[in-house]
């Protein structure tokens, strides 16, 4: 059943400062796209079934535009590192695990069942350098009924032995492996190519991905200047780019007509803030992980306004919680302290604009996504929030949906669902 | 029965940087107090009934050193407005209404409720400025088993008519037949001195205040330095005051003799910060109202190294949660960014030093709380952990300690002791 109707109290973005609250409305689904919200249901589609959630708030689905799948399992440790020595000390270690497909068949049914049974519809996930746990991870997350673009890493250089890939050309041949395999596959899990970051890619094995990414014609992901010693490395690494993103740039990695979404971007400097600008680079913004790794804090105020699309992204394990929800209250805290401490020309955001890179802005990624206007895909959330509503009186949406967005966990959602499809929870 | 064994994986603070982690070892408890943590049980302690809590972790109480009971109700209204907006928007209306007794009953039986059933086992907390709900706010705190300071408020200027209290000597009065009504009446819970905050009350009110405290001898909370906007106001309001600090201490309301807990601290000048550390002022450390109100990052490290003692405070409503575990992943994370953005001479707070922030740190307040080193008292919290350990292995200790930090909640609680006494959840 992909056409149907849904009633309850909806909430969803118009634009970043218009969000749009409707009491006691219809949400009329068709095919899995959105044919509007109605205050009276029109005649032509009182034949559709109905789901009567009144009292429920109706959410768009939330986009996770970041999260590494193998480091689900050791969320919460390490914290007290900064990036290079935690990728050394925890993550790198346990990616190599992912060798072992029955290590990752386990590992990574704990961490799509976490993704189903929380807010994310859809989301960017980074996988390991291994192509068949990779495959695997994909086969679980199609099963799931989530949307998701999943990348096969890329990484020959500054990695302990187990994990490296031996290789440029191993990398680029495993890589071709793992296309040709997932191709036509799926219905619902794309692949995307995944460089892990400069310092993890050499100049070869970038130059044969813009290769792959001419001929699989694919999307991009990967990490930009998160933290100042990875960033001075990468200067030290490339020193023929002109800033960290003209090393992806260079190769074809970067934009343009390669829809590309890079975490982070927490340092840009002026000329790469140009290059992202005129390359519509996509920024994941995690302002959880950010913190944890003592990164700092993304400038997204400024993205804003010089029209780079943005969304968030939970970053697992740089952040501990998968929830997006999270992210929102994260992202309006970090950009309150940006605000305060680093530059008070530069308005923190809003609880609006928090939500609308969680749903409509993040969601862009991946098409007409992330909003209930009509022709949009749909996806979306049923929170019962009578338990977070104070019993003694109602309240107004935009305060109920602040009330989910700071205090709810994966209990309060009833139902979920992606392009029409119901999830089972 | 208040003397008793519980076996289990124990953690808990000697020193900031000492934790110490036991497992599967049995903590004696003998009247309420700990006799200490021994890996073979003591010949003399085989009779006392024994708990068996193996596979879970005990941990010692957490403390909240700042908590204001009326504003559970709204927590996560109006976030994006700084603290004098916040309070005359939200918060100053919503107290009026504990003018009514009915309502505060109801309220204030959700607050306890949650407090009861999450990891904090100390609490200072404020209440409104009205006699009548202030004393059912004990009378329910006491039936909790919770150990808990609690202060009717004082407040006779700048504030709304409803909740502004008529006049220094009515404020006063009011104070008088509450300390009156509460003396002797408990087991658990204590009443402290709380003037609201500089901005809120009159000079003569706080000389009066200055002469209750010498007539009860009562301990003191309040606000110092939150919010940059609020102490030009009070530069304003007292201008004879050599700093915030000095216009507590010239009534005799700031620590020396006086236990003294100022929440906050974000912005202390060198004078205030001398004052505090000669009167020996106990900080409320608050990260997550401090991002939430856009008031900044206090320096706690440098009231480590200066000796000021700290602990950590929800400070709901300017904080949403009500859990100290949170504070301690935030205390943690805004120590971070302290440290990026402001000064990277200050180290960032350890997982470790966090945590006895929150145990030892605050528990200080109370006396000998928050550890279970012989003579402390027995306040004790039971954990499975179960589900948040990656089923595969067996963590350390430490790590075990960091998941329930970062990723539990209150349904990983399983049992909660206050000085030997079992509380109901």
């Amino acid at each position: 059943m992909t056409s149907f109707i849904l009633k309850g109290d909806i909430c969803h973005s118009i634009a970043p400062q218009a969000l749009q609250t409707v009491q006691n409305a219809y949400l009329v689904c068709i095919d899995g796209q959105s044919a509007g919200i109605f205050q009276t249901l029109p005649e032509q589609y009182k034949g559709l079934p109905l789901v009567d959630y009144s009292k429920h708030l109706i959410l768009p689905g939330l986009t996770d535009l970041h999260i590494h799948a193998p480091q689900f399992g050791f969320r919460a440790l390490g914290m007290d590192l900064e990036l290079i020595d935690w990728l050394n000390t925890h993550t790198f270690p346990e990616e190599a695990r992912y060798a072992d497909l029955a290590y990752a068949d386990g590992a990574y049914k704990s961490f799509v069942q976490d993704l189903r049974q929380g807010p994310t519809t859809r989301a960017n996930i980074f996988a390991t350098r291994h192509v068949p746990a990779t495959i695997r991870l994909m086969d679980l997350l199609e099963h799931s009924g989530l949307i998701t673009m999943v990348g096969k890493v890329n990484m020959d250089r500054n990695a302990p032995a187990p994990l490296k890939e031996q290789d440029a050309s191993t990398s680029l041949a495993d890589t071709q492996t793992w296309l040709t395999e997932v191709n036509g596959r799926y219905s619902r899990t794309a692949p995307i190519l995944t460089p892990r970051f400069i310092p993890a890619c050499s100049d070869e094995l970038m130059a044969g991905l813009g290769q792959l990414q001419l001929q699989w014609n694919l999307p991009v992901q990967s990490h930009l200047s998160e933290n100042k010693q990875e960033i001075t490395w990468v200067k030290d690494l490339v020193p023929e780019a002109e800033s960290y993103a003209h090393a992806y740039y260079q190769h074809g990695l970067f934009g343009g007509n390669v829809p590309t979404v890079m975490a982070h971007c927490v340092w840009p400097d002026k000329e790469e803030l140009t290059l992202m600008q005129a390359q519509k680079i996509w920024v994941a913004h995690c302002p959880q992980s950010n913190m944890n790794l003592s990164s700092g804090i993304a400038p997204i105020r400024k993205f804003l306004n010089l029209g780079i699309p943005v969304g968030l992204g939970s970053d697992v394990a740089g952040g501990v919680h998968t929830s997006i929800f999270r992210a929102i209250s994260d992202a309006i805290a970090v950009s309150k302290l940006y605000w305060r401490l680093m530059d008070q020309t530069t308005k923190p955001l809003t609880l609006e604009e928090a939500f609308y890179l969680a749903t409509r802005g993040g969601g862009g990624f991946f098409g007409k996504v992330g909003s209930f206007q009509a022709g949009y895909d749909l996806d979306a959330l049923i929170i019962d929030d009578s338990t977070l509503t104070p019993p003694r009186e109602s309240l107004p949406l935009p305060d109920r949906l602040a009330r989910v967005i700071y205090l709810s966990d994966n209990r309060h959602i009833q139902k979920k669902y992606v392009q029409g499809m119901e999830l089972a929870l």
